[in-house]
């Protein structure tokens, strides 16, 4: 099957690479910009690849949600398979692809748009066959895990595992959708769209690393408590809850042996149990294996991860509870259910009663809109 | 797809339940015992199930080498699908069926003889399509995993642990394939033909925990270290090395992590890095859900997991080389390599200089056969 690639970033040329090797998959036209065509297989327009009658499928990993959207649509309307790498697409338009998708009978199918070489969606689609997913979460963002190993274990503040995380190419120049929680909540919302048909676009929460400090790490190290930045998605009656947060484990829990940039997901179903997987969550050949892995399914004769009838709604968080671990000021301290009191002074550090993660996170943003400065995170029970 | 089913013991009956809402697939005859047929869809020869047009394809869940085989023959050539979880039928007659299967067209997936609920070797046939495997290992027994996590955090002996496992059915009355390394070797048998097209049907290293003490289990804890029974391969030379034998792991490793009869699988692609799997290893649903994704994966069009041409070997393990931690007679000490002595008197603790895994499991073998008490672990660097 010849292949088209469009991007030629770090993954483009990993996919391209393997391409060459690929059982039963060549390489086809590469699309890039205009005036980077420097190679004889790049292309500039995507009418070239449309053009080519030999091109059945069509690898996407230029990122971005324009002009991916039109060009994805326009490449599922020729009847070619698309796959993808491309969370942002996916969960914006994923299920308008489908429907297109589904009417012309070729693939949509985007494994490498969550957990990079760690075949999650792939095999959660899988389990979806035939079994009753009842829970997904995970490790999905590797940038903030390297930066929350790095100041766990190596002492650095959130200014220096940033930097560190950086310079290793593990974290941008502007890392705001990392450190926010954004990137990795776009991997759960398709995470419960293939796992529950219902794609949350709307209601998510995220709460990310930012507000974690060297004293946080410091007091909750003294604790055996290990922080990691957990997604987490599930049914809510019609809807799913779909959050992210760091959480606390205590040593010997998997997601403390988690470590450096790596990725951790899980999904429990009704028969088989909790599934955990492990592996590479970025990079350029990782994600390129995913893509790769994608295509080697078209040959296969998948066409669809979604579910049919997927849909979009808002989600739901108010049925989901937890104690926290929380620092904060004492006056906004009297905001929460205080269970216990660790420790008092300039700022308090207390474990709350179990409050939904919708109140705990509304109350977050009032407090920081209030001026006030708060770290909370959920304890794992 | 109307699925005929061969067996009707514990993961046969959850074969049966989950065929009845897995999407795309439907029940239709039940292999049963003479005798045993107490269902109207029960039938007690192969011939009805053959002689049935509708039927598709076949779930061999009864367990055994004969009449699987025979039977598994048999409906291949009728270009019926295979699926199964026999992994004694498939480390003995795996490519023989294979060969049938790609000439009839047939599909021969066996995914559930590994791992149980763990799609290991699903994901590494996959990942072979498009990756070079470098390495393969893993907790592949849930039995003995159990046994060890008893022995470490409840202080039972062998016995006690072995009498505890028994109690919950998790080992059999007879556990000799489970205790002794047998049934983890025969997953890595299949994990090494799917990875690298070859298959160690000879020359295989297999200890198992048979061998462990309460007192054992007191020194490697007073060292910070766990115990797991680790199955690996990886190609060497024109053939592969294969062995099962105890490991010790540093707290934090991920291994540590595996809990009671969980099953952790991990495979190392050139491309995609480490891709680790975990979940439950055994069980009803755990293993009906792997035959059931099998036959998802026939659904979509996969017919074969050994690669085209796998072959069957002489396993190498002459040049796989770790240091063992060991304790035995003073006497036998001076067999091995000692690099550092840990402890003196009755017994001796030592650890080895590296020694590869073909001699230390020989010298083993002779002091055992000499009437010498050994036990022998790897040690993780």
């Amino acid at each position: 099957m010849k292949v088209a690639v469009l991007g030629y970033g770090t993954v483009g040329v990993g996919v391209c690479r393997m391409l060459a090797s690929a059982r039963g998959l060549s390489l086809g036209p590469v699309l890039v910009r205009e005036g980077k065509a420097t190679e004889p297989f790049h292309v500039t327009s995507l009418d070239d690849i449309l053009a080519d009658p030999a091109v059945e499928a069509v690898a996407e990993v230029m990122g971005g949600i324009e002009p991916a959207f039109t060009y994805a649509a326009r490449i599922l309307e020729s009847g070619r398979h698309f796959v993808t790498a491309n969370k942002a697409l996916c969960a914006a338009h994923g299920i308008e692809l489908d429907a297109i998708a589904r009417r012309t009978g070729a693939a949509f199918l985007f494994s490498a748009a969550c957990g990079g070489g760690v075949p999650f969606l792939h095999n959660l689609a899988l389990a979806a066959e035939s079994d009753s997913i009842r829970s997904l979460s995970g490790i999905l963002n590797g940038t903030t895990n390297y930066m929350l190993d790095a100041m766990q274990s190596s002492g650095l503040d959130y200014g220096g595992a940033l930097k560190e995380a950086q310079a290793l190419g593990y974290a941008e120049a502007d890392p705001t959708a990392d450190v926010s929680g954004l990137d990795a909540m776009r991997k759960m919302q398709l995470g419960c769209a293939v796992a529950f048909g219902r794609l949350p676009q709307t209601g998510a929460a995220c709460e990310g690393i930012e507000h974690l400090t060297a004293e946080d790490v410091k007091d909750l190290q003294a604790r055996g408590l290990t922080c990691r930045l957990i997604t987490r998605g599930r049914p809510a009656g019609k809807s799913v809850s779909a959050y992210v947060e760091p959480t606390l484990f205590p040593s010997g829990a998997p997601e403390c042996s988690v470590r450096k940039n790596y990725n951790m997901a899980r999904y429990v179903g009704e028969n088989v149990g909790p599934i955990v997987l492990m592996g590479q969550g970025a990079g350029r050949f990782p994600t390129a294996s995913a893509v790769i892995r994608d295509l080697s399914c078209v040959l296969q004769g998948q066409r669809a991860m979604f579910p049919v009838g997927c849909s979009a709604v808002e989600a739901d968080n108010s049925g989901e509870e937890h104690p926290y671990y929380v620092r904060l000021s004492p006056a906004d301290s009297r905001r929460l259910p205080i269970a216990k009191l660790l420790s008092a002074g300039e700022s308090v550090r207390a474990v709350t009663e179990p409050v939904s993660v919708e109140r705990m996170h509304a109350i977050a943003r009032i407090i920081r809109k209030d001026g006030g400065d708060l770290f909370f995170a959920a304890l794992e029970e």
